[in-house]
């Protein structure tokens, strides 16, 4: 490439969406490509010409190490939609005339299914009007939900926080026996796909019997079923902890989360803002059974807590963000690169590069294979797919006795 | 000592209270003492004759490294209150009857206020009927309110995890820019002490800006002032975070989250259980201002996260079990370990054993001089205190992606 390049994070923050950018940065140095620019708050701060310098802002090698280890979107992310193209031509044309402006060749979006789309129509427009800028996406979501690729840097490391907290709360609640029992429902994120709720099935093993019961919004949740399912447990185990996922919706479509406050706020893309599930559900075992309960929400801690990030996550992160600009170095445009798994076991995991219309704003779900039959619990072909993503650790870098973070200038 | 010991744990559990057991085992193992047993479920476990054989639970070294890497209670907890004497010698005479059964010349106690009560209660039992059976208290709480010792075990590595967590929320928080301005307030556990929420100014430094406010039960808490802070402050910065006790009280006395729920309950101490401040404080800013808002609580995990346990913490926690049994081998009783501090900077901290009546039922609150002049921040005195006390870490042994426990057989 002759002229330079510019990358930019949006949507919802993960754990090691900045070893995406450390990535593109890298790959950028090893292609004695001439400038990396980075995006302030993704696509909406780009066309008010928000930009700066990656040399600037991470510098060395030791800045790179911080940057993988530093949570959260370092440049600035945003929620911003880019509008339909008719009657919305400015727009577009703001962004390649800010490409022209820094003689800018490829941009790099790292993101999920909404930010896959702003990657599509700005690909879509360049084929459309014949401009040569290439626009490439680099996979970025906790949800884990984006099609096509095995799966999402970002979910790895926030599966290791849950399984781990989950662990941490189970032991917790197992130290008082039947005269203080207590039963704990943790919610965890996820709207659509409970792909992150299942995660709490990885804290099974030969140390931890694994919570009581996961509920995915994949299924349609029963509160009778669940209240019975919670009876039955006390009726055994001091300790009852379930896992449920932010988005469970009842039979008529609802949100439990709507159940127990009916004007739940929206967002920018329209979707509801979720929360107080597990509060509920405690409101109501503990009037039915009288028990004493606890409602813990992991609330953004499970997106930014690069403390416990998974170095296969980190690696991965960093690798399809290198390979982005690989691909554009090749030529390629409109794609998004994609994690294809090899094996099992011993895990292995390669790049390539798929068509972004195939991947903008489809949502993958937890598979129907791997939710049990009573579809409360995961079965051991989600542990299989999940178990190598939560793999290995970096070590932050504590300072004063916390990990060490990159802040941008 | 000729005899046998037993160890227990009591009260809420900390990422750190089995290395005081690890301690006091190591100790036992080192003097040669025969036998040291461990109450299952504390002084309510040990009434029912339930005890287990630590040479069994624990083995070898590797055992030892495990359990440092455990958290809550690896023995099981409770919350039992001594009787009062007058009335209740058969509960008395029943401790006796069992460490005579067993052989056991020292008990020793790991725990806060309330336990301390029980060592306190015992002790006095033994010397006023001429019992030769010794007593030992080794201190632990979160909560860091026992007095006469400089600081507790638990309290360094909630405060790291804290203060780790804190840093990961505002830089997710502040991924987005003034469009999508969000008030986090991240709920601190801490009934009457405000050392927990303290710990939320340790976040601050080159890296971190640092909590906009800090609200300790020390203080009473105005609610007209707690709103106008918010509001200044979002009008300069497009991420607030404010760090709040579970237990701050209005000017009536009612604590913040009775507001919210009248209904408190109440636990088998007389101690309301707390919640739901944060939600509430969340409530009343988006009711006021429109601003977005996110309540966080940190819930069971910042006396559980052992994966991020302090390293200072873990040693301090492993050393007063130790010195408890050499203070007891020593002939005392009726005591606790405190820890001495003897420098800051390099830090410097040695035990010793100090009278029970002038521990038990004393809470120590954070001192006003650390207190900032309008009552919502911290000052370097309190940053002197307590950095030495996150400092370092001792890596969890990871098996399968996950922080690996030691289990009760």
């Amino acid at each position: 490439m002759k002229g330079n390049i510019v990358v930019g994070q949006s949507g919802g923050p993960t754990a090691v969406i900045n070893s995406s950018v450390a990535g593109v940065y890298a790959a950028a140095k090893k292609l004695g490509i001439n400038k990396v620019y980075g995006m302030v708050h993704g696509i909406e701060g780009f066309l008010k010409g928000d930009l700066c310098d990656l040399d600037e802002q991470i510098g060395d090698e030791t800045g790179i190490e911080l940057l993988k280890r530093t949570p959260s979107a370092f440049l600035g992310s945003c929620r911003f939609k880019m509008p339909k193209i008719e009657g919305h031509e400015d727009t577009y044309e703001k962004v390649f005339e800010i490409m022209e402006k820094y003689d800018i060749e490829c941009l790099f979006y790292c993101g999920g299914n909404d930010s896959m789309d702003t990657v599509k129509m700005l690909s879509d427009y360049a084929a459309a009007h014949n401009k040569p800028q290439r626009f490439m996406g680099v996979p970025k979501t906790i949800d884990n939900d984006l099609p096509i690729t095995d799966h999402c840097p970002g979910y790895g490391s926030a599966a290791k926080y849950i399984a781990t907290s989950i662990k941490e709360i189970m032991r917790d609640n197992e130290s008082f026996g039947f005269d203080r029992q207590t039963v704990v429902v943790v919610e965890i994120m996820g709207r659509n796909a409970g792909w992150l709720t299942a995660a709490a099935a990885l804290a099974k093993g030969s140390d931890c019997t694994g919570v009581d019961a996961i509920y995915l919004p994949e299924r349609t949740f029963d509160v009778d079923k669940f209240m019975d399912k919670v009876k039955e447990t006390a009726k055994k185990k001091a300790s009852v902890v379930i896992a449920v996922s932010e988005g469970v919706k009842i039979a008529d479509g609802r949100y439990v989360c709507e159940l127990a406050n009916e004007n739940v706020a929206v967002d920018a893309f329209g979707h509801k803002q979720m929360s107080g599930t597990a509060a509920y559900l405690c409101s109501l075992v503990a009037k039915e059974t009288g028990l004493k309960t606890r409602a813990v929400e992991f609330s953004t801690l499970q997106r930014a807590a690069t403390h416990l990030a998974s170095l296969t996550d980190i690696n991965e992160a960093f690798q399809v963000g290198f390979d982005a600009v690989l691909a554009a170095e090749d030529g390629k445009t409109g794609m998004m690169i994609t994690l294809d798994r090899n094996g099992d076991d011993p895990y292995q995991c390669g790049t390539s590069a798929y068509d972004i219309h195939a991947i903008a704003n489809v949502e993958r779900t937890v598979p129907d294979e791997w939710i049990n039959e009573t579809g409360d619990g995961l079965n051991d072909g989600y542990e299989k797919y999940a178990r190598p993503l939560i793999m290995g650790e970096l070590t932050p870098i504590f300072v004063n006795g916390l990990p060490r973070h990159l802040v941008r200038k």
